[in-house]
């Protein structure tokens, strides 16, 4: 979960509301995503609103959940409160007031978005524990991850463990999961009961996600499914994005079959970010400035562009798979990603990028089918995934 | 957690019901135990029958409760579930079957055990999957304290962080605490939203007594208090004990006195336990062969008797003190026994055991008043600190 949905490499800043909207996501063409209603859905809307929709939406998440989230850290013990405060951003290391980088609160926003959109403003208000509640879960899993995957830093600054020790940084995780279920234990309403039960089986997934992402790391190249890339993705990325949707549709008290369509948008639109996230990775953004192109190629990362490259049976999937089993060179980087983008790993993703967005707002129309109603959602997708390629 | 309550340096065997009951708990002469109620309530029991029933409600508790752990560890997906299995001594490392090891249930038997005080057999059948969501904590906890302590045999097996990797034993943990949690939010009891908050809590408050543990070991011997100490075991071995009871009693409609009255009572008694294995720790344990006397002071382990004799003001004292500070050498270690006994170390916590059983036995007393329905709990307290000092 080391690169989990717009934590870890990404991270860009929010453009300013009414400010420079970037480009937004464009599936390529003659992709299936024009087959799709992600078209049809945009084509009614101004560019510039939607991403200040997003922001705003965004903005509006943080503002109605981080006192929430604040409550429930505050009851914790010194240390872990401190670790936590920290991973935050609400404090520096040595406990004196920081002016956040807590995130976007995507995942938040999600929630809450799912409950307007089917329950309205009563019901958005009553989603604030609940929205809090992933949050702490998504935040439990990068304290985890970054203590596995030895990462060194997470949204600009030194990741806890590097700076309160491994000990430290593994029981400030554990005690933010289970501040995340006693949240919802603590959450008056019937149905904080089945947000409960599904935040927690998303807890297994996104382990199952963090194992197999691992795992895939340590295997030859030529061993990797693209099945296996994508269904991890999925597990880490997708499955948060997908019960925070989901949860949010609970608390409105949707029915099975809209639970599932919005579980079912926010997986594919996790999906889709993943696969810009992985392209960025390699070919870089020009829209931001400081990204280090070439990361992944160099750290040898079986991203879903290069999988797609090495399972393409081309010629150059056999000599990207010579030059990933070289040792990294940084003269290297170039040559690596002209090779995926020759073995066809660049077209794939983008192809399989707009495909999944295509697939999310389907299944979004599925769920709310009003349109001015799934505005937020929509909003919401299209930001995350709004990144040139 | 490392060393908490019957899982790692004790794991004694069971005595075969009705066989050799092993020596009870006794209170030193003229200590503050005898005031209390312990000695009136065991007077009426024969010492033998006791060892028995402790021993019969363990294996009853193990018998209810591992089919719902099997269960819940049955839906985990295979890396975390293998992890599990074999933790939990149910698999080798392979994936071929183990037969148990899985400790010997004092949790989950002390939340059946207050359920049936309270309310009778079927209050202990409806508690059966809260008794394995305690149980779920505390190997939750297991896995990670191992992985952070490096402790490298459990239950007389490998860690499984020495043989699965760091990783994939933290995603083990952190996938048995969503577990325990899930396992609440599906039962359909309304009580079990309180004891899901409850066990959250208790989550929370042992993360912060491993937290204590670590942070004590890395102290000069000078500056620890016994305060200190004992708080740090009271988070760390005496709330999940307490929390066990007072899910138990949550099940049978105690009210909040009760509640109260049996966490006090599981407190007390984990706090007497750890006294005694700290005391065992020391000087060892007659009764059992294989137990590496001494163990704790070579590892310059602040353990309760060492930390009174540290605090004693005795000439000892500040021998202890150097001899702590010295690399440790085998040949020292009867003398730094004797240096800890002579500042009054051992004394101290025979006292202290002492006073907390009574004090135990004081909150069953008000918890259950009734002798006959509080013989159980009784019993599995008096079998956790049943052991020759």
């Amino acid at each position: 979960m080391g690169d989990s949905l717009t934590e870890s490499r990404t991270e860009p800043t929010l453009p300013a509301p009414g400010g420079q909207p970037g480009a937004e996501f464009r599936s390529p063409a003659g992709t299936p995503a024009e087959r799709g209603s992600i078209g049809t859905q945009r084509e009614g809307r101004t560019e510039p609103a939607e991403g200040h929709e997003a922001v705003t939406l965004l903005e509006r998440a943080r503002a109605e959940v981080d006192p929430v989230l604040r409550a429930a850290l505050g009851t914790l013990p010194a240390p872990m409160r401190r670790v936590a405060l920290y991973h935050f951003g609400w404090e520096q290391a040595d406990g004196s007031p920081a002016d956040g980088g807590s995130g976007k609160a995507i995942r938040p926003a999600l929630v809450l978005a799912a409950a307007s959109a089917l329950g309205g403003p009563e019901v958005r208000a009553a989603a604030a524990t609940a929205a809090a509640a992933v949050e702490l879960v998504h935040n439990f899993t990068l304290l985890h991850d970054d203590v596995m995957d030895r990462d060194t830093t997470r949204r600009h600054r030194a990741t806890a463990w590097t700076v309160f020790g491994d000990a430290d940084a593994i029981l400030a995780g554990d005690a933010l999961q289970a501040l995340a279920l006693r949240l919802l234990a603590e959450d008056p309403l019937p149905v904080s009961r089945a947000a409960a039960a599904r935040l927690a089986d998303c807890v297994v997934e996104l382990c199952a996600g963090q194992h197999a992402d691992t795992a895939l790391e340590h295997c030859v190249p030529g061993e990797v499914t693209l099945e296996e890339v994508l269904a991890m993705a999925e597990a880490k990325t997708g499955a948060l994005l997908g019960s925070a949707c989901a949860i949010g549709g609970l608390y409105a008290g949707a029915s099975d079959e809209e639970v599932a369509a919005l579980d079912a948008f926010g997986r594919e639109a996790g999906l889709a970010f993943q696969l810009i996230d992985d392209i960025i990775g390699i070919w870089g953004d020009p829209r931001r400035t400081g990204k280090p192109v070439g990361a992944d190629l160099a750290a040898r990362k079986k991203s879903l562009p290069v999988v797609a490259a090495l399972v393409s049976g081309t010629p150059e999937a056999a000599e990207l798979a010579e030059l990933y089993a070289r040792p990294s060179e940084k003269e290297d980087l170039d040559h690596i990603a002209l090779t995926v983008e020759r073995a066809g790993g660049r077209d794939w993703a983008q192809i399989q990028a707009a495909d999944r967005m295509a697939r999310a707002m389907q299944q979004l129309s599925r769920a709310v089918p009003d349109p001015e109603s799934a505005g937020g959602l929509l909003a919401l997708a299209e930001f995350v995934t709004r990144r040139s390629s």
